[in-house]
């Protein structure tokens, strides 16, 4: 992991400035002369700047990120907690970690990141940027903010806003975080308890009723304890393993970044907006997943000018981003292929 | 509201036995001399005995629940708050309110408390039981444990067993709650806050994407806080709306008795379940219903030996059994009209 540190003020979108920011992120693989074979993938909710750890079997050679081809860019987004300024680093100038009382970050602002990064790192044009889930919010804005900064993009169980329903999905989770009154103490292990709540919900979006109960049935044949039952254990483990790795506060921000996605924002309509992007786009949805249904990418792909749409045919929801790699690899491998013709000059 | 009071020990399934239980009930109509016109409906989770008032439109002249042709039985389930034996009533034997210690009760306890009102109210053969959701629970149950009891049913967006995807969302709602440290004070406010976010993660499954997306949209192109959604008010309002007139414990109660539904325990797999049932069903699925799909539905149809399929073309998901009150009454009628020719004699 790297660092990129920019001591220059931070202007936020709605929320004043931070004094400056730190940026973690990976690279994998060589930048070539010209510059020609950056491929920039973006993270999702509790991800961070390791790809290759995140999204297995796809930073290899012969999959869609080879890094004997391709040099690739993965950065942690500002509001995290794995390396990038956030809730409960410093701040830039030494201020100590402001925790709850770290200002709001859009998906702007964490754009704006991604570009100081890559000017820092020398980078002006971008072969594919890839995003799923918030990592395609991400995606989705650069696209659109700045239409001459990538050739091509995959944008994979996203949206181009923040729906009601990711809104509602989000407040519940405040809702839970809420409840926990360890919440305000300035640590980062502070409710806790809240935090694990909040990400037994998320899962429930990520993985709907298909992959419940796919993966984690009871033999109701031979019941014993009918109050027990074995997907309780696994929400309240799959708690307890964010909250070891993710703290409250952090979550929130980029929870709340979520609530404020909306490429339209000052820019006319959705179609005014999506129809700045001059990048070639593969959208893909996955046929279970609740929380961006495939009507959302549809809508989508008929806004983007140059946009091929697909379904992914999967039971594994929200989830089969990072679960069916292969059939994704397969799917960009072959939008790689067909417009492979017309590359960065 | 009246209330049938047995005094007589009431053995649980799995948890010991209840002195005696109350439960609360309303009735509508009138008993026939043949007794041959009642109508049984079971209510879902945080409903009560007043169909009338909690199913809009369908207790009325010339509905599937009218008044002058029926005798129309609601009971509210033991565990809840509604005048029935729950976690925060006096036990009938003058024990003060167990809270947070009541027993856990399964919906095979829930159906013995219907039994012995009906046998109370002298009734022996039901005309048609009705439920949904876990009401649907229950007539599942009663169909199951007595075959002999109806002559028809209609189950509406519910299922034979709580799969791991309902078991998940229970166990999040759980979570939401336990991060509440005022739960286990013993009085009906405790752990408010804690039942507030659980209703609003209940109300993702009641809604799902399609009816927030339909009810709750923001205007994107003029948006001026992006931090601040609409449905935020609304969930957080919800919550407040069920806090105000429910009790974390009997939500509990009621929730884990949902955990523990599965007609085949005990019985063999569930097709042998399901096949114990006489009654001729009329088995409805609202379409975008992500709480019990319509795929749960045509299961439970398929190894009912009498039971007819349809689905209600809907966005309002889950709660469209409640919404869909007019579409839900001409399928009603139909299948009574179909079915009516094999009266109970």
């Amino acid at each position: 992991m790297r660092y990129f540190v920019s001591d220059t003020e931070f202007p936020l979108e709605c929320s004043g400035s931070l004094p400056g920011i730190t940026v973690a992120y990976h690279t994998f693989g060589h930048l070539n002369e010209d510059k020609s074979n950056v491929i920039w993938v973006m993270h999702a909710l509790t991800a961070n700047s390791d790809v290759a750890d995140w999204w297995p079997h796809t930073v290899e050679k012969g999959k869609f990120l080879d890094p004997d081809k391709y040099f690739i860019v993965c950065a942690n987004v500002i509001g995290s907690c794995y390396g990038s300024t956030g809730p409960c680093t410093p701040l830039n100038d030494g201020t100590p970690p402001l925790y709850g009382d770290f200002p709001g970050l859009t998906v702007r602002d964490m754009v704006e990141a991604h570009r100081l990064l890559a000017r820092h790192l020398g980078i002006t044009r971008i072969d594919t940027i890839i995003g799923s889930s918030l990592g395609g919010f991400q995606a989705l804005e650069w696209l659109v903010t700045d239409p001459e900064i990538a050739r091509r993009a995959v944008l994979c169980a996203t949206d181009f806003q923040c729906r009601p329903w990711l809104a509602a999905i989000n407040k519940a989770m405040y809702m839970a975080i809420g409840a926990d009154n360890d919440l305000g103490r300035k640590s980062p292990d502070a409710a806790r308890k809240g935090l694990e709540a909040a990400r037994a919900i998320a899962l429930l979006s990520y993985r709907s009723h298909s992959a419940y109960d796919m993966t984690q049935a009871d033999d109701m044949t031979a019941q014993t304890d009918p109050f027990k039952r074995r997907v309780h254990s696994y929400q309240a483990y799959q708690g307890q393993k964010l909250a070891d790795r993710f703290d409250v506060y952090s979550y929130l921000t980029l929870c709340r970044s979520s609530d404020t996605h909306n490429v339209a924002r000052g820019r006319g309509d959705f179609k005014q907006a999506l129809g700045r992007i001059k990048a070639k786009c593969l959208v893909t949805a996955i046929s279970s997943d609740i929380l961006f249904p495939p009507q959302y990418h549809r809508e989508m792909a008929d806004m983007i000018p140059d946009a091929e749409y697909h379904v992914i045919d999967s039971e594994f929801a929200h989830d089969g981003f990072l679960i069916e790699h292969e059939r994704l690899d397969s799917l960009i491998q072959d939008f790689y292929k067909r417009t492979d013709n017309n590359k960065i000059e």
